[in-house]
């Protein structure tokens, strides 16, 4: 069972622009079946092309959570919202939420929702006490996505890998690190906020025991050469204790981000470092293909640049939300 | 100034042995001048040659703070225990403890050190809120132990480094990142009860820029090979930035600790991946010795495991606190 009941109502808000919607155009491009409406205030700007829903009728067409899919403004939860968000609580919805504004924090939201027995969902910070990690080794598969920088497409290429493998029948779960990632599936650890001793822990938790068949598809975070976060990813590599990696880049990027001093590694350095760390926790590992976000190259240039890349390294190597997953999933269904 | 008042009456409560009071032996041994006294209760079977002071001869002599100096039994901080911390905190005593059990969630001891104006310590979790690591370069010098396993003797290492840097009439701060070195020096951060996203940003925090010629000594936590906590030694790892990785290891361990399954890597292995890693944020670092805990050795043994060990690496090699730490220092003076 989920942690968020689902099916959602997609709050768009007051949204300015699209880009701020990514939360709710991430959970309609992965999740359709979540996606039953969206509420739209005055002035939103977003549009995910669903139904437009009030309250009432998102209720009767059977929703059980709203989830906030857009970012606040200045960091302040409106009272334009809240009197959606508590009209959604009275009429018997959930609320979900990713921002860093805590809705446990807002006392008349946390009213609204114990008069009503409504839940709560802040999902930028943990809800279970996780595990220290125990390194025994698990059933089932697991792939994880790791980066040469943070945000170079490591959660698309987890998602388009569950597509792909859904798609051929495959057994598969995307495991969902972040925020977005877990307000998408319903599910989830937010990594980045949990407790240092505890986080190999809790992706050990995130990701058990399962069918020898059965992928666990890990969305990365960070970077292991990103000295902000790479403990991090390292937490990731460990406890996710992945039989595959893939190898995630962007191509058009001057230096890591929000880090200007620092260069991207190259995808062998990535490789190599990445491979034999995570042979620590599991020797039989491999790299098994390179996943590029293309999106600042044309068409033509990113077919080249990929095959490039592919006779550089001799590894399958696609975008995959732009061209497919399948030679990664050919890759994997190997393993 | 540091978090923790100085001097320290240490509080060795009823410990059953000499063992339960490792962090009172721990400030004896390393701040010599922060122990003024201990006060012992009735059955306690630990003793630190230390004057036995009562609450109110520890205020006359001067003491500012009582150390938790002893774990405490079944993980409960007991009545007989409250009668002499209660009697502190109504002398003008502050409590510092790395206990699990937090003080502040004792009603009684909050009572009185809100009565008294007095400040309970918890050194388990953090005060202070920690940046995000920003990776600039920063000024001075900074040296990081990192072991083969947890629980090498990494703690002493730089706590041995320190003293002989010190005597020398060298600039150099040991840095604390755990609850044992924190109690010893009165300052540092408790890495391992650090939000993940902000783990390089504390160490980035605790090792500010300092004097050219200043070498901060920077206590290291897990390992890169322990898939436990392998994420809070890389978070060391980066936001150290250290110019000079000292190795430690226990040669007498038949697997990483709490792991059964797990062996040790080779100090070979540690050395590649420590300096491969370490380098991406400080292209300069060098690994600049080994430090082993030969407390399984005999002496002799112990001498011939070293030079061995030191001609099969070609590092300088020694066993600092049973030998000195003087080879290492001679090769951190170099750089």
């Amino acid at each position: 069972m989920a942690l968020i009941e689902t099916p959602y109502l997609l709050f768009l808000g007051d949204a300015p622009d699209a880009l701020a919607a990514k939360v709710a155009q991430g959970v309609k491009d992965w999740r359709p079946d979540y996606a039953i409406g969206q509420y739209r205030m005055d002035g939103c700007k977003a549009d995910m092309g669903l139904q437009d829903l009030d309250i009432q009728a998102a209720v009767e067409a059977g929703c059980k959570t709203l989830v906030i899919g857009v970012a606040n403004r200045g960091g302040v939860i409106s009272a334009a919202w809240k009197t959606v968000l508590i009209e959604a609580l009275n009429a018997g919805l959930d609320i979900a939420s990713g921002l860093h504004n805590l809705l446990r924090d807002e006392p008349d939201l946390v009213a609204a929702a114990k008069a009503n027995g409504r839940q709560l969902h802040d999902v930028r910070i943990p809800s279970v006490k996780y595990p220290i990690a125990n390194g025994v080794k698990r059933s089932g598969k697991r792939c994880l996505a790791v980066g040469t920088d943070c945000s170079v497409g490591k959660m698309y290429t987890a998602l388009c890998l569950e597509k792909e493998m859904l798609e051929r029948g495959m057994k598969a779960s995307f495991r969902a690190t972040g925020q977005t990632g877990i307000l998408i599936t319903g599910d989830g650890v937010p990594l980045d906020a949990v407790i240092a001793d505890f986080m190999a822990g809790s992706i050990e938790y995130l990701t058990p025991d399962n069918d020898a068949d059965h992928w666990d598809l890990i969305e990365g975070q960070g970077s292991l050469f990103h000295v902000s976060y790479s403990g991090v990813t390292m937490a990731l590599v460990h406890g996710g204790q992945p039989d595959a990696l893939i190898l995630c880049h962007e191509p058009t990027r001057d230096h890591m981000r929000g880090l200007p001093g620092y260069k991207l590694p190259s995808l062998q350095a990535l490789r190599d470092i990445a491979l034999q760390l995570a042979q620590v926790g599991n020797p039989d590992c491999q790299v098994v293909g390179i996943s590029v976000n293309t999106k600042g190259l044309a068409e033509d240039d990113a077919k080249s640049y990929l095959s490039g890349l592919e006779a550089e390294l001799g590894l399958p190597t696609t975008d995959p939300f732009r061209f497919g997953a399948g030679p990664l999933v050919d890759a994997l269904a190997k393993i």
